[in-house]
């Protein structure tokens, strides 16, 4: 999973930023805008990591990275899509949700939660991200449209959609109920018998959870 | 659900605070002593709710109800201690475990969802404090224990052995993963799929899940 970013990609993470990319290449930009990006991203990292992010201002990311706030907002939008960004998503969403539509649709659950299992929980600088969006999120209700965005709109309805399902949207987010809360018991609350499985039985134990949510007979009006 | 209280209780909350009461009034501690005990649970939720858990010290606490500190350590513990009483469980853990274990087996995951959706989600008082819990909980690592305590050992693992249930920590903790996730997606991320679905309805999508978790066959080694 390649993240691809630059300077055009504003509001997007993932697909649409490959494309700011590309657009970008072509309008001919000096090649020394993406090293400023990166230090804006960097001193949002730092500082959202050591003041959190409500103490933490776009103008004082700007002053660190030497850059004029306006040009933060051109690039970034406002302060939780720099939050987003500053995390680093590890995956397109589209990318990762056509992976995991493709195949057989009654293994679509084993799918899915072996792409949270393996390519977040087990994987510890994904991991951190994860947890950093997520204790994010549960104290700054600004920032839940993100994740209903990130994690729901963009990967989860769009895998019920290619698979076929009725009620795209409310089996996408009892799936995120289920996913959120794997990732919040098992490495925020830190329960060590979810802890101490390994991360196939974890898939093993999970998936017909996350199977029946998207492709079972729901009781759904 | 009702929870008793008493200046005797300290670390537990619910039966042990109960039994805590009988003994106190066997000893014939003065009656003004439980006045106190509540106006530093008052002070203790106002100051938590305003500054938030870390910047909350349990001395400025005892000055606003005018007591000597070393007296809510004696009467509460330490300040993760205070932090929950002060969000009112409202539940009694063991009564609690007792009355979803009882009856039909084959629907204990009904009982349990139920009491959630309906003692928690829908129950405005109740799912402010558990909300709470969670967002304090999502923060501060320190307060992890306590959630693993109340919600897993007290409740959900006592429900998993009284139904005779094998690995009875796992089966809670796959449990508290669900129960959680959805608490977390439908009230502090705000899912719209889930927010609209009735009470009811909300059961019977996510119960068959627990009553799998319980009492299903898992690929447990």
């Amino acid at each position: 999973m390649v993240v691809k970013r630059d300077e055009a990609g504003g509001h997007e993470v993932g697909d649409d930023e490959a494309r700011g990319a590309e657009s970008t290449a072509r309008r001919g930009r000096r090649p020394g805008a993406s090293t400023t990006r990166d230090e804006i991203l960097a001193a949002a990292r730092r500082q959202f990591a050591e003041l959190g992010f409500r103490r933490t201002s776009v103008r004082a990311i700007a002053r660190e990275a030497g850059v004029d706030p306006k040009l933060v907002g051109h690039w970034f939008g406002g302060k939780a899509e720099l939050f987003v960004a500053s995390v680093q998503l590890p995956f397109s969403p589209r990318e990762l949700a056509d992976r995991i539509a493709q195949g057989d649709p009654d293994r679509v659950g084993e799918r899915l939660v072996t792409a949270l299992v393996h390519g977040v929980l087990e994987d510890p600088a994904a991991r951190g991200r994860g947890i950093a969006l997520l204790r994010a999120v549960a104290t700054e209700p600004q920032l839940a449209p993100l994740l209903r965005r990130l994690v729901v709109a963009e990967v989860l309805t769009p895998v019920a959609r290619a698979i076929g399902a009725d009620h795209a949207e409310v089996r996408a987010s009892l799936v995120a109920s289920q996913m959120v809360g794997l990732l919040m018991m098992r490495h925020v609350v830190e329960l060590g018998p979810l802890v101490e499985r390994g991360p196939d039985e974890l898939v093993a134990l999970v998936a017909p959870t996350v199977q029946r949510y998207l492709t079972g007979e729901l009781p759904l009006a």
